[in-house]
């Protein structure tokens, strides 16, 4: 199973005042980490776009294992887990040195530019069933 | 089970060139929603904090069912679920109008100053417990 | 001259790990101040994009006082300074009590939907004239 | 007059419903620019902290010329201006290939670690005298 890899620096735009990084903001790194996957895939989410095709997020389940805080270099860790006809199950992991401080499942769902579901292109599907 | 309401208006900063709410913005909706229950239930967490308790969030579990536009005017329903020694369930859920938009599980827990966890203070356990 | 005013309350999201609000985090304030002011005079911007006409920011001159922390209640106030041909100059505060915050002009400038300068229709100037 | 460069790739969370990023955010890069530009002349925020020196955003001076997409890759240029006794001068842009799409006048205010004005540290100044 191919694994994607982006790594991230932590600014204070990512942090709150509790002094760690704001919950919410390991979903905006989680997003990047998946079009670094497509794209490695041969896939970039603006000729989709062009083609008629999108990705919204249907659900997300993650666990918050540890924080990281501002300064802090982190590793965002990405794979396909399950190809579905109109979905793409992704694993996720951040990761600081050798620690796991974020688990999440990431389910995607195939739309057309009306928001509406619909099946992944056939290329597509390829694309990311050979590498993954 | 008592419920506590918070609603929203969505502002250009909220969504994305999707045109739609960006899917972790929910997750600061979700936040605020959290600590209008909390003070609805006379904990404030400048006073909780300042007292050595805080909380932090431990696990979120989110369907993304439809989305929020631009203009949109929103309402963010929280209720407790489940009381652990030192965590708290809760389910929360955005809507607009009618329709459900998103539906949450969150788990937060508790922790003291060095973010490690610690049993909830018995005061506050009282005060979730009475009203919910 | 005709003032607009909004309250907002600070959350976990709105802070970094100074322990105050992240300075990027007022533009959104502003943005919601701005679109608080246009509604007050009958313009709603989802309409004026559905007419072919939106607003950009051009530029924006932003002083920093003193810091809003988690919990404040902050007010907003807005005006409009003045009405050029194809732009709009806003005066905006932050408050919190009777301390000012953060004082700022900001300069939008109207554009058609290919983002292109263009001069703002008649009535929406006359909107703007008549009551600010 | 030694510059400092940052690459950033453009994702959904900063882009907003208008298919541009979103003016705010601009802001954020500046931030993550101002660390690099820190740290190439060997001064890390976290250390400083420590030693009770942190700097606050006092004023923000900021055109916006053109605006950013979705999968651009954009790149921020900084310079120290100006050394004041208590305060820095930044000269940002952000450019896509050759195009200027901000420009910007960032001031920083050194501060003890009770947010009040202080004389910037001897040795910090001297890192940014030599170097910029």
């Amino acid at each position: 199973m191919k694994e994607s890899y982006l790594e991230k620096k932590i600014y204070y735009h990512d942090t709150d005042c509790g002094g760690v990084v704001y919950y919410a903001n390991y979903l905006k790194y989680l997003e990047e980490a998946r079009t670094v996957l497509f794209s490695e895939r041969g896939i970039e989410i603006t000729e989709c776009v062009q083609k008629g095709t999108n990705f919204v997020v249907a659900h997300v389940d993650i666990d918050y294992k540890a924080p990281a805080h501002y300064g802090d270099k982190i590793r965002i860790i990405s794979r396909i887990e399950k190809l579905g006809k109109s979905s793409i199950y992704f694993y996720q992991e951040v990761k600081k040195d050798e620690s796991v401080l974020i688990k999440a499942i990431v389910v995607l769902a195939c739309v057309g530019l009306n928001l509406k579901p619909k099946s992944m292109p056939e290329e597509m599907r390829k694309s990311l069933e050979e590498e993954s």
